[in-house]
């Protein structure tokens, strides 16, 4: 399975919700980030969650453990599906956000590389191998692998086993559907869905990449 | 000059401003973490700031860099004088939180040390120091470095020149006020103001420290 998740990179209520309506037949679940969440209030989880669609909060937890069980439990109680945690802050941390989701019913997502330019000063020399590992050993549930880098998702799936991959970077920033839909359990679409004039028709440019 | 910041780690609207009123006398600034600002909104911001002291948000901010613009602006913008941002996405990641932080007038301070016990993990071999050379090199205005050690604290204050550090695990954690006061810019007391029947006493055990 291979599900379309939109990013819904906006930061105003009324358009989140409104894009996320008219896309709601057509993806498979919203992943919702901090400027959204501190823009809107997390009662915009609610009204999301409202539409039927998994929601995943791309928060990239990086605190302490008792913070992140703070985080995490409010992100779980505001109704949505998943969370997104960064690795480096260490097993125990990581291990807190899993504890959380897993005690709500939910997954959480670990961030094993990252596309932007600067990613590479520490996401380089096996780190993002060490985090695969880290995840397998904290039970989490995957990991966050870009769609630019196609080899890369290959070459950390062989680490990982079973777990998921949700991978963002296809549209806008370049990853290509039809390669990337086959290696990952999640394409990841942002701003080529919600910056579009017809969010939702397209949305169903992608929505032939799902299986 | 060495401040008393008052880490508030409650979750609730009502205990936060009881607190914060009555230690307000007492601290130099208030630091925030996303527990309370999804607990009771950004709008908490304004409120503790009406109180007339400079508000810290520590929100470990560890996005790509147009995601940690988007943060950072809306942290500026809510009345926060100062953010604390991670290092590893990278020196981009960094500078987006820096620009942010001065084309607002505000500071931006990056987590050099984490003192929980995975923090080993990845900020380890070089990995502080490895931060502290990118403090230099984005501008950033200081780091995060942990009063439990330090040694550590020495050690990072040669790598960052006149660019200050704040440190938290003063009192609860084990952090003696009177070794780490002298080293530091800011001293950052939880749990052991926010947590105690008297909030105010409390604060005022570690005021004699500031300088």
């Amino acid at each position: 399975m291979t599900d379309l998740v939109l990013s819904l990179d906006v930061t105003e209520r009324a358009s989140a919700l409104r894009i996320a309506r008219a896309c709601a037949e057509d993806v498979d679940a919203i992943k919702v980030g901090y400027p959204l969440v501190l823009g809107a209030g997390l009662g915009i989880a609610r009204d999301l969650a409202d539409l039927g669609i998994p929601l995943i909060a791309d928060f990239k937890v990086a605190d302490i453990p008792n913070t992140n069980t703070l985080i995490c439990d409010q992100v779980f109680a505001a109704g949505f599906s998943a969370v997104i945690a960064q690795a480096f802050p260490g097993p125990d941390s990581v291990v807190a956000c899993v504890e959380s989701a897993h005690t709500h019913g939910g997954e959480c997502y670990v961030v094993a590389e990252m596309s932007h330019p600067g990613a590479l000063t520490f996401f380089s020399e096996g780190v993002p191998e060490a985090i695969c590992r880290l995840v397998v050993e904290t039970g989490a549930d995957g990991i966050i692998a870009p769609a630019t880098r196609p080899a890369r998702i290959r070459a950390l799936r062989d680490l990982i086993g079973e777990r998921k991959i949700l991978s963002p970077g296809v549209g806008a920033q370049g990853g290509d559907p039809a390669e990337v839909a086959p290696l990952v359990d999640g394409m990841i679409v942002g701003r080529a869905i919600y910056g579009a004039a017809d969010p939702a028709a397209a949305a169903r440019v992608y929505a032939p990449y799902r299986r």
